[in-house]
């Protein structure tokens, strides 16, 4: 129950597909090889499947608890010592710089152990990536004693990081945000307020917690302009790094959710506490991106995390389960030799193996943004990659509910059983659509920073991609008529980019109308091409990755899969032009 | 908090649109108008939304009980006070015929009242919805003394029904049930085993329970073909229909499910239980279906039960949650104005609208087959239903998932809270698609036995209808576009059942592994049908139903909406024939 077995071939093939050979070329990964990027993943899916994946289903059923006296938040024991082992085997930083203590591995790297962690246990994986996203914003943002003292402590996971941003008025809205900042004497600030919704806001399994908090400073301007970001530690830092008293920051309460039972999720209120500002005077909102970015990518990788976990149980229910008769096989059949089973679970392996792509694209643009020599390919590559964060954080996170569900559905009763735990995946799924900002906030970044303001630029070098794919596969025997497939929903995806520069500006109700159909149909563009780019290089080289015929004959399949089951149906122009229809007149 | 009021504007649009007049001309309901339709739904609406809604969150939170010593199930108090409520309305056996006592309502009206009655709890209204199905057994089936005993008791809901199909080993394939009945001296039968998956099994809301139970008798023939059908009470029923000593089936187990929590899930453990054959010898799958057909149009409209109370629920979310800036509004906005929350409200709205409209029709083909004067017309309208029945228990029941899923994301963070009640409705969807014949089965059963078996004639009726909607929907200003886009579903809808027709003899396989997008294009196609039929029918007559323009409007929105969001991307003929593609290969 709850077996997870790291997918350590599918991961390794994903990465060669999404180009981190070009990756570990850049000069700060000279010393590393695809050897050693194996033997980091194996390493890890081994503590994931062996260590943290059996506290999964404890961490579901008992869950976070708060001591209303004391306001101390504990979880499960085995969580607990899951996560010592993991802070010991170094794995926090693994893709922090080595300057900082870290592993000095590329963020792709992380990015797959990140996916490999919240297979095995969801609710947990959240507390390090919240860190590592604080570790993003500190490299970036971070002054000299930040940088000195807070930063290697994060990195070593003797410490833990959280995001402060939403409160009861201000969710989607930032600039509503009302908590306060006041300077005193000595060139801190005294911080008031109360945050929701903060993912592992406190907690016994670290030192200390470094709060990442958005306030307003007096006489700042109205909105997100007036908006800065300070850094509010548990217990007081001295200049040693030594920890002082308990700082002004307490969890009034814990969330009683719909999954991820073992992420304790705080009220935490701001008496007087006392902060350091991070980043410049009112930058709050842009240095804050800097966690933002990482943690939104993150999020969309629970899609990933979410739909293998899933896959794994319903393909060993579906081929112990024994039910109807098959032709050619003696007594009852496993139900996996029946048609519609295998469509439900091909239909999940094929979507999961494109959103691993499709986040692993997003890491490897991010790295090459990060490290690349060239200043031309650095600008290229972040146009990439801040193009791609919505994409990646939106649609495997639908997906992941869409595959969690179908997962249960291959359990048939079963499945609605909670003890079966395969339910638990379509509980846990559902977060991801909406934190780190709504799959509708990410549409909205889509058509207006991402499209609009660069009049369609970068979707246009990504769709040139996506053409050179449909050109190689129209080579291909196999894949032939998958290349028309795709090219159908290319000419879509350019036509609906087209549309949304043109009425971006003069006609922007419509457009947000639509704004998740163009993510959609954007997404599944790209994926598709993604998934045939695996097969063609699978099926160039098959003994390299999968290493066999049959491992090619997956990739192949699965592609076509995706062509006829996502690609044929993807959004049409009328579902992008949505918005033209007086969409309020029809509701009530 | 899990507010309901019962739409009854739009219920009745729905059952004119779908027919209901033609059902008010037959003879059994000479005397019903449709003013005494209007008045039974208001009564019922009443009930649903003061006496019923406000006990779901309870029964969710505390769930069904088992006594392990006793063997007793109980559920929480006000749940009982409310079922007993509507037992006292006489509204168990709305529909069922005046000569047994009931009320002599067509089916259609009786399905509506459960579309209510699972709006306002959902797991209460799986207890008469059995219960109902069992007086439809009866009806066909009793010998004298069970319709003279234990018929009027079910319809007066004194009593209730229940369905036993389901064992360990046996959940899809019934021909493997293991329950065996012998034969007494008397006439009577003893029943030894063990049934899973029993929905309220055991409870202490009525007098008795009446069980019906698929089990094996001495010598039958194996599979499906040597199963009889059992009525096995809880308390033995003297001739003159007193109760006697407890039989031998009790409760063993409660299931721990992931929704529908005060639906007691039972183990049914049968040990020398004392039974009454019902109907034929071996005859128990077709008797049992006199069940099954009713239960399963019924856990179809749950999806509708759900997609309504959902998008009440995030209706009025929307309309009070203020976040974000919209032009002409002051401060920050109601999220109902953003153009991306109405795109998801208005896509709840519209499916819901055209789930109904499914579900009414079929409930409406089975009135006219059973009632219509005339042979030739009741043949039509059973191969209607037979038709429609596996399309209105599969898309109303997996787009209720969709629904409740998109109902979640309209409340944002909020949605995860449990106490926001939402997230119930995500839980309690889940089912819908699993019990009752999972939707897999119930595409078998369309591909098999309501298309390839009478060469696609049935379909092809239905077909002709939506070709007649299309014609007219093209002489409408507003509908001329959604006229060509219904075409366009129509067509493939007719290539696809003609290629079913071709291939299911001698490529059985194949379209099996394509019978779900099948199902989904007929549905969708039929769904879009219904939608436009019903814009022209308020267009032609708003003062009759939704009684003004706004209401026009509405319904053209509607229609117009689905149109691009759902006819556009209906299933193509590459999801039809994705069995021919070699899916296992796909699979590792």
């Amino acid at each position: 129950m709850n077996q997870y077995h790291a997918p350590i071939d599918d991961i390794v093939t994903a990465l060669h597909t999404a180009g981190i050979d070009e990756v570990l070329q850049l000069p700060p990964f000279a010393d590393i090889n695809a050897g050693a990027v194996r033997d980091v993943l194996d390493g890890f899916g081994k503590l994931a499947g062996e260590v943290v994946a059996p506290t999964d289903r404890i961490g579901d059923r008992e869950g976070a608890r708060l001591d209303a006296a004391s306001g101390a938040v504990s979880v499960p024991q085995e969580l607990a010592d899951a996560y010592q082992q993991y802070v010991d085997g170094g794995w926090v930083g693994i893709g922090a710089p080595v300057e900082h203590g870290g592993g000095g591995f590329p963020k792709v790297v992380a990015t797959a152990i990140h996916e490999m962690f919240g297979s095995a246990n969801l609710a947990l994986s959240l507390n390090p990536m919240l860190t590592q996203s604080a570790v993003e914003l500190l490299e970036r943002w971070g002054n000299a004693r930040q940088t000195a003292i807070v930063l290697p402590r994060l990195i070593d996971g003797s410490w833990t990081g959280t995001m402060n941003l939403t409160e009861p008025d201000s969710g989607s809205d930032l600039g509503a945000v009302r908590a306060t900042a006041v300077p005193t004497d000595d060139g801190r600030w005294t911080v008031n307020g109360t945050k929701i919704y903060i993912t592992w806001g406190e907690h016994d399994l670290a030192g200390n917690i470094v709060h990442l908090v958005l306030a307003r400073t007096p006489e700042a301007p109205a909105g997100t302009k007036g908006i800065s970001l300070f850094l509010v530690p548990r217990f007081h830092i001295a200049d040693d790094g030594q920890l002082g008293e308990r700082n002004g920051v307490h969890c009034r309460g814990l969330e009683h959710k719909l999954g991820i039972n073992a992420s304790p999720t705080c009220v935490l209120e701001f008496v007087d506490a006392v902060g350091e500002l991070v980043g410049p005077l009112h930058g709050g909102m842009n240095a804050m991106f800097s966690m933002m970015n990482p943690a939104r990518l993150a999020v969309g990788v629970q899609g990933v995390s979410i739909s293998e976990a899933a896959y794994q149980q319903a393909r060993t229910y579906a081929t112990e389960r024994r039910q109807g008769r098959v032709a050619g096989i003696d007594g009852s059949a496993p139900i996996i030799e029946h048609p519609d089973v295998q469509r439900m679970l091909l239909d999940i392996a094929s979507t999961r193996d494109a959103m691993r792509l499709l986040t692993y694209v997003t890491a490897i643009a991010g790295d090459l943004a990060g490290s690349h020599p060239d200043a031309d390919e650095r600008a290229r590559f972040q146009r990439r990659a801040d193009l791609l964060t919505p994409l990646a954080k939106s649609w495997p996170t639908d997906q992941g509910v869409r595959l969690a569900s179908l997962s249960v559905q291959v359990h048939g009763g079963m499945g609605f059983i909670e003890e079966t735990g395969i339910a638990q995946r379509y509980r846990d799924a559902r977060i991801a659509p909406i934190y780190e900002g709504t799959n509708g906030i990410q549409a909205i970044d889509l058509v207006g920073r991402k499209i609009a303001q660069d009049a369609g630029a970068a979707a246009a070098e990504l769709l040139d991609e996506v053409q050179q794919t449909v050109d190689a596969a129209s080579l291909h025997g196999d894949l032939g008529e998958v290349a028309v497939q795709l090219a159908a929903a290319l000419a879509t995806a350019r036509s609906a980019t087209d549309w949304v520069v043109e009425h971006f500006g003069h006609d922007r109700t419509a457009v947000l109308g639509g704004a998740c159909a163009y993510l959609d149909l954007l997404a599944v563009t790209v994926a598709g091409h993604l998934l045939v780019r695996q097969a063609l290089r699978v099926a160039a080289a098959p003994v390299l990755d999968a290493g066999s015929d049959a491992g090619t004959d997956r990739a192949v399949r699965r592609a076509q899969f995706f062509a006829v089951q996502h690609l044929l149906q993807h959004p049409s122009m009328g579902a992008v032009t949505v918005g033209t229809i007086r969409l309020r007149d029809g509701i009530d």
